[in-house]
């Protein structure tokens, strides 16, 4: 059941056309009902597109599982696992059989939907150590439905590196930028790309980049127009915007 | 001369179809390079659509002026100019004519745009002080040839108030959404919204505000998917990227 | 002895009606003074209620043994101890009976008291990663002698799910809002209640969440009257203000 | 039209008690529709009680006006203006009568309603520099219906002002402790009284206060049981809180 | 050789009285010149009282045994090791005979100095778990030679706890005060004492105590005059100071 | 009424040789109880030497004249006002004789008091601009008894000038060292004298000395031993602590 | 008298060719001594090179006077006034002739030195707003002998603009980049150049920007090598740095 | 291909002199491109010296064998590998040998380059345990070709350890010092030295020195001139700048 679903319910409950009981009984029925004390966190909503998504980070095996379980007897084809470890990948991967993208900490059951637009989103990052990040968000991206062009280890200090990604930036429909450190990436991506850049700040470096802070600021300050920012690290929430704006 | 053909300059000196000896003097051409000393910031490429921007923080009227003249000798027809003051709008507009939008402290030349799309921005605030940000928003998305749909004063604190406006959220193409104090409006819009939501923390709020950190964290930690942010009280920002994505 | 009566001993030392000499060896005989070199700390005058609580927290499992002892010893029949993780309550439990709550870290020597009044206390929270914490608050509010409701992973991005629990915030007498990331469910719950509510933030999230810090700063801005907030992951502290408001 | 009104009326809607239709019109009749592109704050829904409230900062004196105008039209008969400092409420009593609490920057027309209560609310501040917020404090508690008993200056280190005043912490049915500083007056009264304390950090102090982040983090760490905090200077919300619980 | 020993060199060579050279001489003959690439870090020129002090953290067994046998072959007696933890202790005590305070992380090597004034240092702790921070400050104050007074556990949230030891607080010539979490002790004894208080915030506490932050904002921000500070958790420094008032 | 007066008192009470209806009448005749509403702060206790001391930073004129004559009233001699500046003195000295100390902004009633002690502060700054300070420092030193000697504007960075002064380094009792931007002037001193040596960090410098918080962090974390640290600017607190350590 | 003839004179002292008392009157014929209580700054030793300098911030158009004639008096030819803003410098310039430069806010007396090394600083900046603090950098420069190359608004965003100036990045000794914002300029022109790079963050920008820090993060955290730091808005420290290694 | 070749290759691109296709095809040839989806990070253009960098960090120590046996197999003789843990070394010099500096956490292939220019780079430490840092800083200079004096544990606290080598510091072409905790050595050095200091802040310290913020902070807010900074920890960046400074 999607959020559109849920909205048209409640606007059937204010219209009469559901009576409030039967409203209950259908709300009841959802998944986020069904586990009892442990709710499951269906990534809230997320159900309109290819798939579903459980947010892996501070869930056992054992629940993740039995959501998993319980979203596939609902009828749920694929099913994306984010922040899913090996370790976690290995006690799941008992039960329900998964497709695991290990940089990505990705794990996906009932495997990867085809894709259902023709707009490219590229993942850039500014190095090697921000791959895992860019992977999340590129395999995410292509979970919900989406072409993905990957160009890695291209930071500003070595301009060369950047340029020569001028067609891939030129071409791209949205652009995924990720950088630690300085996070200046953002702001170069930006002044060349006509289209929406998300910006991921990562928590890579070391010093008096505090865990990601100081590329996070440097997003939130970019001179660039069109850079809108995320959460440090978070690949997942910068592919789902990208993917929305992909969608349009 | 917009960024595309900045680009395709730069293109065709590589490939030998632009000497480099012409290029510069293209180049040298450029607005950005006529006013000497005080090079104007003309808002970084923002060339390629109806008009053409100038920060005006940090800028005397003077200069103001001058930019703006050299722009309109250019054949430049809307001229926006943001972070114009009261008092700096009425220096300028003895030598300029400008439409001043006062509560969004911008100035536009030449007058505003037609709407160039069809879909729909909604700039939304969760209080009455964060409405001078939401009109710089406003008024930037509308100069960019937007539609533009206001509501105000819809904080999460009191839910009926932003229930009333389920129907906004749900035909918007691009949301707005620019709260200060805790900055809860961005996460309860996003989970009822089916397309972008760029949120604005605003500067609005005292003590453990901190001059809208308190209401930035909370838009870069949203629970919400599809939720991107932007710089305290930038809705210039703001509108420029949601703009991007209504065009598409 | 609880804290009446040492104020009351204060007062009939000055008014004459207790000797100095006297009121010495009654404060010397209480239980703070009798573990010698390292002092258990007995939760600063917690005891006037339905029983006695220990910090566990930076103790070893021999003090904890100890104090338990002294305090039984001393006529306590219930005693909680707080943030036992599961290695120290096995230790403890070797020499003492303990009923032990896993996910809120609690153990309970002499068992569960009995509710003594007829309010209730909700405990709700945003997500399952806040649980922890908000078992640690069920189970203290229990054990003070309170009615508990627990509603979990009721978010407001997905906001139908806590509008699901509207009965359940109406009819709540207090009501302990727990939430990490961006806090904003203390916004939301605050603004559908009518009693007063105790936010927690937990330091739940990742990167810009700072460990609990975004999460605090949006509840000690909420823009929802009658909210008032507690340290970051204090579930123990938030059900203690909940019990003396519900027990008014 | 208070909140339980109107949540009464969302429920009349789902149980089709109301039609969609005439729930519209009802809540377009509220006062929060009435006052156009600039609606009003009225400090969200906190109409249940004995008068209405406006928060004044960032309000213009016009502004003020209007909603209070439009407020006594509605039936309001006591209206709380908070943070109205001297210019502005010379403005506004122009138009409208008012009585003014000059060091609490409050404002009230109609008058201050009787107590509707016989508990008593303690007002307590560390210093005479925290007496504005603690008038903030004690106004609205008054407001609000409250019996209130003001100590003022009876800070920490001077403990023999603060044992002074052992009577008045015994007797209160709620604290607020105001502090500014390294705020540790909370944690002295959390000790000494059997009521719920609420912490209010103000930003008196200078160099390593950080405008009130010193007293706040003191008062958020309080080693004394049953303390919960509010915003640092928020005198209107602790007096909101502890009249929710004096109620009770 | 000691501190002013020193200064008189380096005047002899100013006044002729010594040569360049032979004072070159003799400084390469100082201990600090001996151990080579690693040199030992000496705390700093503390070789004028009773005994000498090594500075453990950070320091291999192996460094920590070649600088105390260097020490004791220039004829120090008494040397004392701090922040040596179990391990580490372990280890150097095979090689060199050790008095080891376990609380405190401290070594001493050749025993513990006799007292060499009459006054009287309080150490005293708001919480158990400051007593780790405390015994470095006691077994530092001894070593220095001062008699040392212990209340461990006497926070002011418990305030009948404080005013039991009114009389040591009162005969205390200096005072060390350590508290973590909302360091309100210092303030508290600040107001009580008549004598120099030094402050000594902990890292004891959790969420929004920061690792000490709290507690030493706190104390910086004391109302009470005749309080300083040293940094987080630094026993050492706290005694070194409070010792060299002492022996005034 | 010095402190151990007051302490007496309460003893009295407490063995019976008052009573305590007579101890209040007597705490009722305190100046602190004097003054109503608007209760003078009395810089907490500081009564028991050369004079008495009223902190002016928040107080109106009318406050600190009412204050001051209440004072003269009781006895005091000699009346210190800090944090007085030069247009509060103007008003103040037309009801009160007052010796003005610019620069301290230190107003002084009744005259200075000589010296009783026969120790010497030393009042050290690293520049011109932390003169302020140190000014507020020496003034207060010589208030309370204390032979004062300056030495301004001997930063680090040209140890020449520090050198210069080896021997007002070694003669001081006491020292206290003042400097912004960095503060490294507490650790060179530290390490070259043999006395207590009380920081004070100013707020003196631009961009990243944050208001002082650089030369907070420098003089916390000093490797000299025998430093300890007061509040940003307050060069009062470090002279009452240095008073109260010459006076030993 | 230069650094080298101080330490020269300390070591003459030492090898005996200069009495101690001769040194010490030597020393007190110093400029540094001369003015007394309000002893100048002279930027620390900076007298090895074409000139003398005085820091303005903090300090009376009357102590710039003094301060001047007595170092015009002791043979100074050139002097520069930083920090002098352009009331300050109208005072002054009644007493003294100054070469003004307004943006700068430099006063230079005795006029501009001729250059004296052959090598070339540039100073380049990112926006427009960064000029006045690289306009202290280039007259800085241009004081100490230097040749300078200014580039204004360059910043990243419009990478077209930068490029541009491949040559002046070449070619340089020396590259001072100055931003503020993101601060992306100087890993973005460390990346491009072979020289050493000074990085100048600017409290240009707001919000996030926190008054220059992100831009300092970013500066501190840059990717590309050869880059070091300076404090925000420190345009002097990076002209002196840079004018050492030009002058290599 | 170093950084020059790889702008002139860009240069002859624009001037015809080589044409796109060509350029791209040498581009492709570059090591930057050689190793896939995993792309080594080279140090960012580091290639025109003596030798190649690594930075080891963040790598796995198979994707450092790869990256250096192709950097072998494309001619480079020296290959410096920093942040090189044992463990990794242990792992790497089994494929291919390396001469292992432990302290600095440095591996070379190839051996060290003989030194290339007369100057020295004099490197200081304040304690013993910033010699890991001084290590990185040490060997990497020695790497890039350049004379390399140690002096470590000569911190400020013991002035006449750091006046013992004023020779050294008198002599140096360019100077790195490095600190934790108050950082203040950078400042002493920078007023005692006449060429470029390069200040390194380390993460040595507890409590307040907050991972390196205090040396940070202060190294910034020098008020000596000539000292510029690099991040926390970077002795391989200040190195590196010290070498492009020595190698004018």
């Amino acid at each position: 059941m999607n959020k559109s679903e849920i909205l048209n319910l409640l606007n059937d409950v204010a219209t009469g056309a559901t009576s409030v009981e039967k409203a209950a009984d259908v709300l009841k029925a959802q998944p986020f009902d069904d586990l009892g004390f442990a709710k499951p966190d269906h990534h809230r909503g997320l159900r309109q597109g290819a798939g579903e998504v459980i947010y892996g980070a501070g869930k056992t095996p054992e629940q993740i599982i039995k959501i998993t379980e319980n979203l596939m007897q609902n009828g749920q084809k694929h099913i994306l696992i984010t922040r899913l470890d090996e370790q976690a990948y290995n006690s799941v991967s008992k039960s329900i059989e998964l497709d695991y993208y290990k940089e990505a900490r990705i794990g996906i059951a009932g495997g990867m939907p085809q894709p259902d637009t023709t707009g490219t989103i590229l993942v850039i990052t500014a190095g090697t150590s921000d791959i895992p990040v860019a992977e999340e968000a590129a395999v995410t991206a292509e979970f919900l439905g989406n072409n993905v062009k990957r160009v890695y280890d291209a930071g500003v200090a070595g301009i060369h590196r950047l340029l020569a990604h001028f067609d891939d930036i030129s071409k791209a429909d949205v652009i995924i930028a990720i950088a630690g450190m300085e996070g200046a990436l953002a702001s170069v991506v930006g002044g060349l790309a006509d289209c929406p850049v998300i910006a991921v700040p990562t928590s890579v470096g070391y010093g008096a980049s505090f865990g990601g802070v100081s590329a996070l600021l440097s997003m939130l300050n970019s001179c660039a127009s069109g850079v809108s920012v995320v959460n440090i690290d978070n690949g997942f929430g910068a592919a789902y915007t990208a993917s929305m704006i992909n969608h349009k």
